[in-house]
Formats: structure tokens, C-alpha cells, sequence
């Protein structure tokens, strides 16, 4: 059995003057980071926390909430990362049904407590973790420090709960995946292998902690004795800045900020020299901004990280030894990689049974650090898991050399006249338009085809494009079934998800309004 | 939860046609590999094995005992290599005592079963695993085969039991450790992790894979999907030309089998660039031979390796950048590393209470791959793993960096006139002369003292040097208290346990005779 609360004794044993967090300018040692918990952890033993009660957080990333994720397991507790972009009733669901006893919020988010604080049916707390005067329904985290004493670790570690985190939520209403301890620390530690990070990594991140694709990279940190460079918001130019001064060594990033960032005018005036790794994933990746990034950034090794929450969260990674643009293996760009150590995949038609190489079906895993399930949700546990296999959603294929190709989610499959068409497969498409910068395909409803194939489309500034253009581009390079039959252009972003992928389920509702769209 | 079986499956699904085993000029591939397995536990249904039954394994290192270290788990039983160097009633003793139902013998170790059989209390079947003909008293795998037929993988997996490994049992009466599927997976995991190995390496198994420092090179090259390049017995000219041959990149060594291969005449005639990496370990190095080390091999990464089956198996890793021989963090080259990923060390006094910085106690750990305990032994588990630590039996020190120093086992400390003396000291010190090739320091009965302190001590070829001269050069670099006292000089080659630790037990005994030694 293993803990949290080991992983940072050990990091301040084995490197305790190393930088365990850089967070504007501010450096924090491992030393210091191990000090400082039990502090934060005495705060929520002085409200009253009990072994195994879930403690919220709802801030945007920092070094304080890096050490909140491990002062609340020190304490006793299961952290609950709320994200932060969900609209106030959904983090009220996520409170409710987490059950969680104290909230803890920054400044960023102390405001919204007064609007829903009437609403939390479990939530006897709210700490105000800030240097300011708590805001209203919040109990300040200077004065409750004030009147708490440090406290020792509560011991909890193994299969003991650690966290509940919610999943995105693209399609359907979020549900809390239950992760232990072990199963945070095997995890990162299969991670941290199959990306080749140790001690000496300077780690960004910049994608939300309330994600795991994001707290994942600081965990690593933790794990590693390495260290995290923290950062609050993702901005482009703020993110080649904080590389080039905090000389980091590996990013994680998601397509679309990939994207911003290589498009940034500012992109070739900073020194990135320092930066070895960059990890991507969370969503689809087109195939020109992946050979664009290998183009961009020669001296970086690249890999494709796929995943979620249930599954591990790792499933798959694809080398930077495999992202060859040309040659045999070329091929290779398009997947999402092998399975990485510790983890088997398969691949299941819709009656559950396996299907051969090269044959599409949805993607199912288990492996080591499989979640073991939704929070107070068995039914939805027992669905997921049928047979013993995690069910992902995404439909896939493997091919006889074990590399994963992903179509898309299982929902997002559109039915067009009897075709099955997976909306990426469209999307990769069309973003190598030249003149196209992102786009969105799903579809719509349709009296004849059941189904009709519809993009939304941003351009690429000073570009322009019309309709017929883009279809015809389509049919160039897909099966006729497969091409687009309209197409809206946009100017404003996207609507994003909390780890940055672009929501479907929004840009989709307009057109299904007046009926009910089959799944 | 995760198997041997899934290792198996995954390195034939990412890494197919990649070499698994070298054996005698022999390569089988994973699919190979992959493809025999399943025919193997086919021939243990035929048996009657049923899930959880153990099947011990008596023989030397050879790809096909590799292939059983997969196919007893995948017919769903417990693998219990038995320590082949051990007298007959001692190899008997851990058959019975773990109740195994088959035993698995190989032409080396047939002909011992006619001697013993009368006294296996549980060994129903005796598989002959030999193209030969069967032994007395045994079945013939071949003929077992053409009765056989291919099985599916039983299933088992995650805490289900898969191996029982008996310790070294240098001192006292041999001890099951019980170690499960997550377990050894993750172990080796950490392991890969921490030494940096991955698919691309030749692992040298030359170490036996009865003991974990062998096999655990073995499973690294099964989990990382790389090759094995396995060694039936230990010769030092043999070792470098199967390096050479084969381009090994990684071997794993105990510092007997090192002074060994850097004392042979034919060191320097053999082309070793291919080797990166060598991990060391199982028994406490000379500083003498490990700058030796350094100095003949300065293009091999060196990493000293501590742990013990019970432990995980590894504890500590004392990496390459700490393996300076001058500048300020020279002393850590006496040190065993620091602890690794998802390892907690402490040292505590006799009563268990935890010490401080720099201060000799029991060296306890706990951490995610420490063994459950001893097969059928609860009360000795119990005693292992009070308070929540498996305690090693070893003695050692934290400095305040976190560096393990590793003083001796506890019992092999000596008391001399009320003074404690542990006895690697003084051999790093004897060792140090230039006349002395190998050495073993222990206390012997006196009247006066208590103990004294002894050595038995082996001279280089073509040296000489006196009884007065050694006690002189002791006196030297050591408190007076802690000088060898008597010496006795020996020829033949010291015993050795499985793992070619010196057996002190046996050179101890006959000085110890007349009286029992308290403990």
C-alpha cells in the first residue's frame, strides 16, 4: 500500500531543495510543500473532517491548490476537482453528488458561493483559500489556520479512496470516477515511464488540475520529486513566455491550444530550447497540425497520449519513434499509438464479442489502474464494465501490429442512408483545407437519409471559402456517403469543454430542437 | 487488476516479431512465445491443476523455464521456483512446505527425483520438461504434450497469488514470500522505471530466476516487451562473449559474479559497447570493486540495486550521477541510492521507535510492492510486519539527503566487548588491500570478549601476506575495537547461497560448534 502523503514525504527525502512548484514567479520547495500540509490539513480537521469525506475544490490552478491535493488525503480526505467551466447548477450536481462536506475556493471563485451557497445540500463549509478577507458563506483560510495546529498523516493509502473526479461531460450529464490511491500513483508512475520524465523535468502545467489530464502532470511531479510549473490560464503567448523563462522541460497540451500556440505570431521569438517532451491528447488530433507541430518544433520529442478518466487514465501512447511523416510506417501518424505497460485493449462489436485486426468496434480496456467505478452510481458501473472490460465509448480499431486507431465516440457516430460515418474522419478532412483554422461535423436531422453530415467552420484569418468549395474538397478525398452536405461558418470560438474539447452536444442542440435524436 | 497472462499477450500484440528469449543461440519470438504457452498449461489441466494450485519449478535458466514462468499462471496456478544450489532435504523442505501438487524438472535436476520422491507429500505429478526420455519417477512433457491441448488463460490475476519465492535463507530456515500478479507487474514497473530500460534492450538473465534478482530480468523483459538473453550458469568468459555475441545492453550482477568477470584475462578481448546499463546488487560491494568497476567499464551506466524478496523486491537505487569516486558526493558511492517510486524507507532502534538522520537502526520499508507475507507462516508475518512496516532484517542509517547506508544484517552484527561491529566494515577495509581478493568477517567465541572478530580470507593469484600484516592494515583505517583479531586463510571458493552470496552460516558453524551463539 502507498499514499499520497508518502509520495510527499518521499519527494522532500529524496529532494527536498528541489523546486517542487514554480507558480508566477513564486518558488516553493519540496522541503517547504511538506511543511506546509499538514498545516492545510490541520485546517480541515478543525472543521471536522473524518477519514474518507470528500472535500471539494473550485479554483483555477496554483500552487495552493497543488497543495491542497495533498493536504485533504493527509487530513483524511477525498478530493473532489469541480471544473470550473461548468455553468453554477452543474457544480452544484457535482457537489451534491459527491457528497462532499467543505468546499474549498480561490479568489477567482469566491463570489459564485453566495448565489448557490442555498443549494448545497452536504457542504457544511466553504473555505475561502486566499490572503483576502473571506467572501460571504466562506470561512477564510487565514483565520481557520490561525486557530489549527499541523496535524500527522491519517495514514489512509492502498485501495482507500483518494479522489472523485468528474468526467467532462460531453455528452450526457458528468459522473464521479472513483480513483484510489495505488491507482493514482501506478498510474503516473506507467505515465512517467512510457514518456521517459524523471527527477530533472520541468513540468508545465497548463491544462486544468481538475482535469486528470492536467493533474496528472503535477501529480508526476510529486511522484518523480521533479517539479511543476504552474500555471493559472491558458494563453499562448503566456504559455512560450513561462517555457522560455521557467525552462521547462515537458508540456501537456490539447489540440486546440497546440494549435494557438503554433499559430501565435509571437511563436519564433522565444527560446523553447529547454523543451524536450510535449504530450497531446483529450481530443482529435487534425493531421496538419500534427505534422505541423513536427515541422514547428524539431528538437521536441512528441507523443500522443490517449485516455480518460475511467481508464486509467493512460490507455495508449503513441512514440515519438512512430511519428514518422513519411516512409513505411507513415501510417503510424493516425493512431493514438500501442497500449502502454500494465494495460490490455480490445476491441468489441455491439454484442460485446471481439472483433479481428483492422475491424472497427468500440474500445475496451483493463489493465492495472482501471478505475473501480462510479461514485454512488452501480448501475452505471456495472454497464461500464460489463465482462470485465471497460467500455470507453470511442470506437476503434487495432491493427496486427497492436497500434490503436480511433474513429470517435461511439455516440457521435452519425447514420446517413444506413452508412455509419464517423464525424473525425470528416473533420480531418476539411481542416486540411488550407483555409480552414477548426471546424465541428455532426449530424443533422435529415427526412430522407435519416441523418445528414454537417460542419461548422472557422477560417483561418484573412481566409475565405465557400460552401461549394469545401465539398468539393470533401468529395476529393472521402466516399461520397461521407462528405458534407451544408455548412455554417463562424467567427466566434467554439464552445470548449473543461479540458478544451470542442462541444459537440452545444453546437449540435439548435438543430435538433424540434426532435428527439436517436443514440 | 492486471496478469502475467496480459504481459504475455501484450508483448506478442505490440512487439510480435521482436526476439523474447536467447538461449544458447536459440531465438523464439513473442508471438512464438505467445503461441507454446497455452499448449504448456494444456499439460497441466492434464494434470488436474486446478486455480491457485502451486507448481514448483526445479531447474537451471533456460527459455523453456521462462516460458513456464507464463504458462503455470495462464493454466491459472502459483509458480514456486525452488533454489536448485540447496542439499535435497532442503529442496524437499520447500516443496512440502509450500504443498505444491507438480514439480517441473529439467535434465539437470531428473535424476534427483528417484532420491526424493518417497518423501514429497504433495508432488502428485513430476513433468520431465526434456526432449529426452522421462526420468524415474517423472512423466514426459513431450508425451504429456501429445495428450494435451492448448488452453485459454484461466483468468486469474491482480491479488490472486503468483509466485511463492523462498528466501536466500542465509541465515535460519527458508521462508515462502507470497507475491501476486499487481505485485510482481508493478514491481517490475518500478523497476524498468527506475533503470531506465525499455523495448529496445537485450537484458542479460544470468543471475538464477529461482531468486528474484534473476527473474525480476526475466518479467522486465516480458512487461517492456524486450528481449531476454538468458544464461544457464555463470562462467565470467562465458558472460562477456554472450555480451558480445548477443549485444546485451543491460546485465545484473552480484559483486562476486563482477570481481569475477573484471579478474578474468580475457576482460579486455571482447567488444562490450552494446552494454548501457549494469545493475548490482544482493550482496554489499567492496569500494575496492566497485571503482574497479568504473574504471574498466566507463561507458556502462552503473546502478546499485537494493532490496530483498518481502521487499518489493527493490528498496533502493543508487543511480549513476551518485556513483562519483571524488568531489563532495563521493561518500554516497558507499551508499545503497536513495528509495525509489512508491517506496517508503525508515530506520528504527530496537523497540521500533523511528531515529534520526545518520543513526544505524533497522532499515523497515513500506510501499505499493511490499509482499503480503510468508506462505502458511502467520506468525512470522505478523513479526515481519509489525506496525505496518516490513522490517528487513538489514541494518542502516539515513543521511539527511535521503541515501540509505547499509551497515550488515542485523544478526550478523557483532558484539565484542560490548561493543556492536558490524562485520561489512571491516571486510570493506580487508578488502581494500591489495593482496586480498575476496573475504568473510565474522565473530567467533571468546572468553574474554564475548566475541571475537575473524576473517577467513582468499588471496589474490600470486600474492602472500601475513596474519600480522592484514591485522596492521586494519588497524589502520579502523577503531581499534573493530580490528580482525585471528585470521584464517582459504583457497577453495567461499559457499555460496542461490544468489552467490557468501553463506557466512556455514563458514560460522564450525568455530561455533562447542556453544550455542546467542543471537
Amino acid at each position: 500500500m502507498y499514499s499520497f502523503s508518502q509520495v510527499l514525504r518521499r519527494a522532500a527525502t529524496v529532494n527536498g531543495r528541489g523546486v517542487a512548484t514554480r507558480f508566477l514567479g513564486r518558488h516553493t520547495t519540496w522541503t517547504e510543500t511538506a511543511a506546509r500540509v499538514p498545516y492545510l490539513a490541520g485546517a480541515l480537521h478543525t472543521l471536522g473532517l473524518a477519514g474518507g469525506d470528500r472535500v471539494a475544490i473550485l479554483a483555477v490552478n496554483s500552487d495552493e491548490y497543488f497543495q491542497w491535493l495533498f493536504a485533504i488525503p493527509w487530513a483524511g480526505g477525498v478530493f473532489v476537482p469541480v471544473n470550473t467551466r461548468l455553468a453554477p447548477e452543474e457544480i452544484v450536481y457535482c457537489l451534491n453528488q459527491s457528497g462532499s462536506r467543505v468546499l474549498i475556493v480561490d479568489d477567482t471563485y469566491s463570489g459564485l458561493i453566495a448565489q448557490i451557497r442555498g443549494e448545497l445540500g452536504s457542504i457544511e463549509h466553504v473555505i475561502h483559500s486566499s490572503d483576502q478577507a473571506a467572501a460571504p458563506g466562506c470561512v477564510s483560510l487565514r483565520e481557520l489556520l490561525a486557530r489549527s495546529a499541523p496535524v500527522p498523516d491519517a495514514g489512509r493509502g492502498g485501495d482507500d479512496l483518494v479522489s472523485i473526479c468528474f468526467t467532462g461531460g460531453t455528452s450526457g450529464r458528468s459522473k464521479g470516477v472513483m480513483l484510489t490511491h495505488d491507482n493514482l500513483v501506478v498510474s503516473t508512475l506507467q505515465w512517467a515511464f512510457e514518456i521517459g520524465v524523471g527527477r530533472d523535468d520541468v513540468i508545465l502545467v497548463v491544462a486544468p488540475m481538475f482535469h486528470l489530464a492536467g493533474a496528472i502532470n503535477a501529480f508526476a511531479a510529486a511522484v518523480l520529486a521533479a517539479s511543476a510549473c504552474i500555471m493559472s490560464r491558458f494563453d499562448p503567448r503566456l504559455v512560450l513566455q513561462t517555457v522560455a523563462g521557467e525552462r521547462v522541460t515537458k508540456a501537456a497540451v490539447v489540440p486546440t491550444m497546440l494549435n494557438a500556440i503554433l499559430a501565435h505570431p509571437d511563436f519564433g521569438s522565444f527560446d523553447l530550447s529547454s523543451l524536450r517532451r510535449i504530450t497531446y491528447g483529450g481530443s482529435p488530433i487534425s493531421d496538419t497540425l500534427l505534422r505541423g507541430a513536427l515541422k514547428a518544433l524539431p528538437h521536441v520529442q512528441l507523443y500522443q497520449v490517449y485516455g480518460q478518466t475511467e481508464g486509467g487514465p493512460i490507455i495508449a501512447v503513441l512514440k515519438p519513434a512512430d511519428h514518422q511523416t513519411s516512409g513505411p510506417t507513415a501510417g503510424r501518424l493516425a493512431s493514438a499509438g500501442q497500449m502502454i505497460v500494465g494495460t490490455e485493449i480490445r476491441i468489441v462489436d455491439a454484442d460485446d464479442q471481439p472483433v479481428g485486426h483492422d475491424v472497427v468496434g468500440e474500445i475496451c480496456v483493463r489493465g492495472l489502474t482501471v478505475a473501480p467505478g462510479y461514485w454512488n452510481l452501480p448501475e452505471e458501473t456495472r454497464q461500464a464494465q460489463r465482462g470485465g472490460w471497460l467500455h470507453t465509448g470511442d470506437a476503434g480499431c487495432l491493427d496486427a501490429d497492436g497500434f490503436l486507431y480511433i474513429v470517435d465516440r461511439v455516440k457521435d457516430m452519425i447514420i446517413t442512408g444506413g452508412e455509419n460515418v464517423y464525424p473525425q474522419e470528416v473533420e480531418n478532412v476539411l481542416c486540411a483545407h488550407p483555409a480552414v483554422f477548426e471546424c465541428a461535423v455532426f449530424g443533422i436531422p435529415d427526412d430522407r437519409w435519416g441523418e445528414r453530415i454537417h460542419a461548422i467552420v472557422r477560417l483561418r484569418e484573412g481566409c475565405s471559402v465557400g460552401r461549394d468549395e469545401l465539398i468539393a474538397h470533401c468529395r476529393e478525398h472521402l466516399a461520397p456517403y461521407k462528405c458534407i452536405r451544408s455548412v455554417d461558418f463562424r467567427t466566434e470560438p467554439f464552445p470548449l469543454s473543461g479540458i478544451n474539447k470542442i462541444l459537440k452536444r452545444e453546437l449540435r442542440a439548435p438543430y435538433w430542437q424540434a426532435r428527439q435524436r436517436q443514440v
